[in-house]
């Protein structure tokens, strides 16, 4: 984000001040048992023009419900906001990509507005997306020292699919796929809420969102890099040293999960799907800040954590 | 709207198919005793560039909570989806309009989602609303053929307002003041919603949107030119004849409330705010479409009903 970005939230926190705002550091909010998120995207910053308009349908929900996976809620209602710019083809398309989305993971869509806007503006998409939380619907802030670190679904797939499509516009295969069509993590999440003392998803790059959950919890992070779970594609693309793990590890749009779970909890004798991919990355630890390492020793922080920069 | 948008509304009546959508013909979705609502804005379609932002962030609020009091649900919570263009003075002053209506209103603010946009790119603002609503929620459905038909609140003020502000920008009064800075009628529509059959807030145009009542509701309606309630600014600016009549008839923006009552049904009896304007404009017919009539006799219908056409 930027720096305007960052007064904008900042004024807003003295606003938002109900409980059920959960500080705005949550993406999401808390009212009885539903959780509500909020997410929109645009042309030309979280989508190309280029991208088929179904796969932008398909991730203006998937995001939403990847907030929801993140406090393991499940999918109820969504409203939908849509400009419309007069090309009716790619709306229809849209549509399409939206209700596959929907159907897929029980979502009713149940209202919304759309407007038009002049020629030549940037389509503004969003996605009021209403869950229904668990018994627990844990925060960012409730990790402490001694806690796993785990991460559900693999990392830098989405990013390096992006890097892909700016080389080649026509690319195709598993890579963009994760770029155009994120899998929200519902049932791991789920499953994961009862255990989980903090939870969330991960959407801005790893590091940076192991940054926000340690800095809600009052605690740091010791992150084994050889940990993170890499897909066969990314390796194929960029192997498995050292800087292609420092690029999963700070790339966006992964929608991937991050639970901070007792450490004598074991994860993997919960009834998680098939072919669940769940590994544990790090450890929370007493102070603040991160720490990065491999087998090599400590690995500095790369300056950059994440996806920051919008625009 | 234009021709796609219906095409596009069309299409997601296909998708919107669970019960808590009303069909998407009710500007709201009913989520068991919960009300959301979900408005968006647009900088040159919905509001002014030259609109005080403090004003822009109260109308966004107000619309949404309008949507409300026309189900007579009281307000909750809201998310808010804004998008930033660089101008934090802009940013800030819009804030503020905000955080008053929500004041004013007892909205919690408890989430939403800001994008950096381009520059140049035209602002697109959304507020996703949450009401509580009461032991009957009405729908546009429930008309039946002798209802009478009540407005509370005055017509036409509004869209006169934004032509005084094209003719003049740096005009001002309660005529700019009745499209900048609408005033839902949340306590009208709390202390109606029990005894009517059917009810909505007009944004539209009267006519535009007694023709969608009492289509969802299978009846027609007759209309009484004379009992329309207009502002005195109104008539200073416009006169009461005929021709100022159908004006605050087809005019959008009022933020009135329209509701069909039982014709035994004498709503001044109830406690409504002092100085609350409630009027009865006339009455739901067997048959179906409008019938407008003055002292003069029969009225013809005016071409455009209302504000449909929003770019």
């Amino acid at each position: 984000m930027s720096d305007s970005e960052f007064a904008f939230i900042d004024r807003l926190r003295l606003i938002a001040t109900d409980p059920a705002s959960r500080g705005l550091d949550d993406d999401v909010a808390v009212i009885g048992d539903l959780v509500l998120t909020h997410d929109m995207i645009a042309e030309g910053v979280h989508f190309l023009p280029t991208d088929p308009p179904a796969s932008v349908g398909w991730k203006l929900v998937a995001v939403n419900l990847s907030d929801l996976a993140g406090k393991g809620a499940e999918p109820l209602a969504a409203l939908m906001g849509v400009t419309l710019g007069g090309d009716s083809d790619w709306d229809e398309r849209f549509l399409t990509g939206v209700e596959a989305a929907c159907e897929t993971y029980g979502l009713a869509l149940v209202g919304g507005d759309t407007i038009a806007l002049p020629p030549g503006a940037p389509r503004v998409l969003n996605l009021t997306a209403v869950g229904r939380g668990g018994a627990s619907i844990p925060s960012r802030a409730g990790g402490s020292a001694g806690d796993a670190l785990w991460v559900v679904g693999t990392l830098g797939d989405a990013a390096l699919g992006l890097a892909v499509l700016k080389e080649d516009g026509d690319a195709e295969g598993p890579l963009v796929e994760a770029y155009r069509r994120p899998v929200p993590q519902l049932a791991a999440g789920s499953l994961l809420a009862p255990h989980a003392t903090a939870m969330m998803d991960l959407s801005d790059g790893l590091l940076l969102d192991v940054s926000r959950l340690v800095s809600a919890s009052n605690c740091g992070a010791s992150i084994d890099l050889d940990a993170l779970p890499l897909s066969r594609a990314f390796v194929a693309e960029l192997g498995s040293e050292r800087r292609a793990r420092l690029t999963a590890a700070t790339g966006g749009d992964d929608y991937a999960l991050l639970a901070a779970l007792p450490a004598s909890f074991d994860p993997l004798r919960l009834s998680l799907p098939a072919r669940t991919i769940l590994a544990r990355i790090g450890t929370l630890t007493e102070g603040d800040g991160l720490k990065l390492f491999d087998t090599a020793g400590e690995v500095p922080l790369p300056e950059q954590l994440g996806y920051e920069h919008r625009a």
